[in-house]
């Protein structure tokens, strides 16, 4: 699979996800500010992706730091850290990510001034890797809920693109294909910023998964011909009761799914989890530019000029919709989403195990 | 309003729907050929602007018959109307329109020819007139069941540009304006073909109508939010158990808005009654070119080269979702239209009133 984002000779290489899917480009940053204008920019995107990203920019501003000391470089992380935060209010892992970098920074601040810096970027590649790790796990859970054929309906890109690599949601769909499932996948076009169309179609594509794109207003029809078996979409921040924020749109599928029976299942890497957060409705929704709405692509202009727009970037799936949330721990059902946060549960108790094993 | 088909120096004058909102283009017909071409390229749609265009485009077919008598000329009549019936598959007035002019025709036959033509011109021109008739009443029937203030969700474009003028589903919210209630409007943008961007935004807009445009797949976001009033939707072809074919996504509104408890009104001119389908299942959904779903407006590339695509461009929404069907002659329960097609039904004694009056 092609590399989201690495560390490469000292810099951020990110392929630049808005080019997709005409143009394959890959852009170096040298400076943790360029970084957090990709995140905003939506060079790259995905709730994992961004968390390794800005982990990789906490250590690419690092080594930028001019300090005497351990207490002067790490009071001067700080504003870096906060930068890096500014750029998304949605993708908890952002928050995470940084957090993870700045903690860890802390705890290592009695090696020397070089040494710290090159810990902190063996610590953000470390989190590029397992979060591919955290990825296969999840896969190879929500695998056992996919059957065999398997028609799967899925909105946005939650994909190797939305990761370090593999995905979560998409993750699930190379794991029941590498089981030897015969897969076909809907993709929703996922308007306003086409994800789904430019990436996912092209990611199923570049994988030979079998892909077919339909516009976003189309799941219900395919859902009531019977025409799909599940639906599988990612997350971008879940919290303590099992409400799931992700790609406005997500919420209409879930409603469309429960009114047809179908089992709509989210991939969350527990990294995505918010426990400090105890409902759905407590989620800061992003609100982006209404020219994403009225000018496809920032190229064509569809829309009659100086028309109203809203643009939320994200709706609240509540858990009641929710069949089963998968992650790198296995899949429970989202109402005892908050016992992962209780070190004295055991999990294989209260673990779902899929019909499709 | 600006006219969407005209009668005018003896040619049929469109205003080109695929040039809005950007441009505002009128073009003159003087072969029916080009009338087919036009229905079928969506110069104009809608399902009563279509049955206007087509009995104008029948007209203007008769006036190039050459013929010596009226047996001839009615024998020539019939390609002329089976070219123009096989523009479009879904909409049902297409072929009432037509219809309706041949057997006009028939029944006229005692006209000379040139008085036959001009016959011809004449009934063309009232279907416009009664069709922008009949919307005003259908709007005055729904105005009753919209609140003050409102505000209405709306799907694809079922305005003046899709009738002869005034408009069905915003028929009814111009009514509701002329009685004086605050209205606001949501326009799902309606891909792929836009029509909610580029038309029912640009209609709105000039008839100084509070609009919102939205994609598509936010109108479920905005209903969880409680932001939507009611939903009212045009259709293109209505069956006798009250099951509806409308604008892909149209479906999707309907069971979201059943999830919410917000009221879904659908605004049928009867002559969009199919009394002759039982069910919803018979009625054909066409299928239209991928490439209107992967290079919007015939411009802008948005997936991977060789994706595939379905592309249906209309679904069916059950009578059990729709709260009312409003007509010209009166709002009905879905369940009660079949009763429309009975000369001996007092349809005052099942005329739903709105609370809204």
């Amino acid at each position: 699979m092609v590399p989201t984002v690495e560390w490469k000779a000292g810099k951020v290489r990110l392929i630049d996800q808005t080019k997709l899917p005409r143009e394959v480009v890959f852009v170096d940053y040298s400076d943790y500010r360029e970084v957090t204008a990709a995140i905003r920019d939506l060079v790259v995107r995905g709730a994992p992706a961004i968390g390794v990203t800005a982990a990789m920019g906490v250590a690419l501003g690092a080594q930028s730091i001019e300090a005497e000391e351990v207490e002067e470089f790490l009071q001067r992380l700080q504003p870096i850290c906060d930068h890096l935060a500014s750029a998304r209010p949605t993708a908890v892992n952002l928050f995470w990510a940084i957090e993870r970098m700045r903690k860890f920074a802390v705890l290592q601040k009695d090696l020397s001034l070089p040494d710290l810096k090159q810990a902190l970027i063996e610590e953000a590649v470390r989190m590029g890797k397992e979060d591919i790790a955290v990825n296969r796990s999840m896969g190879a859970f929500g695998a056992e809920f996919v059957g065999d054929p398997a028609t799967i309906l899925t909105h946005c890109n939650a994909g190797s693109l939305a990761t370090a690599g593999y995905g979560t949601a998409l993750g699930v769909i190379y794991a029941a294909k590498e089981a030897g499932k015969k897969i076909r996948v809907f993709a929703d076009e996922t308007r306003p910023i086409l994800q789904g169309a430019r990436l996912t179609a092209w990611e199923l594509m570049e994988e030979g998964i079998d892909v077919t794109l339909i516009t976003d207003n189309m799941a219900g029809y395919f859902m009531q011909k019977g025409r799909i078996d599940l639906v599988v979409v990612g997350t971008d921040r879940t919290v303590a009761n099992g409400d799931v924020a992700n790609k406005i749109g997500t919420y209409s599928l879930a409603v469309l799914a429960k009114e047809h029976g179908i089992p709509f299942y989210v991939a969350v890497p527990t990294s995505t989890i918010d426990f400090s957060i105890p409902t759905g409705d407590g989620i800061p929704i992003e609100e982006r530019d209404p020219r994403e709405v009225t000018c496809i692509c920032n190229q064509l202009e569809i829309a009659p000029i100086g028309v109203k727009v809203e643009s939320p970037a994200f709706d609240v799936t509540p858990a009641r919709y929710i069949t089963a949330i998968i992650t790198e721990k296995g899949a429970f059902r989202p109402e005892d989403l908050h016992l992962l946060n209780d070190p004295a549960v055991d999990l294989e108790k209260i673990r779902l195990k899929g019909p499709g094993r």
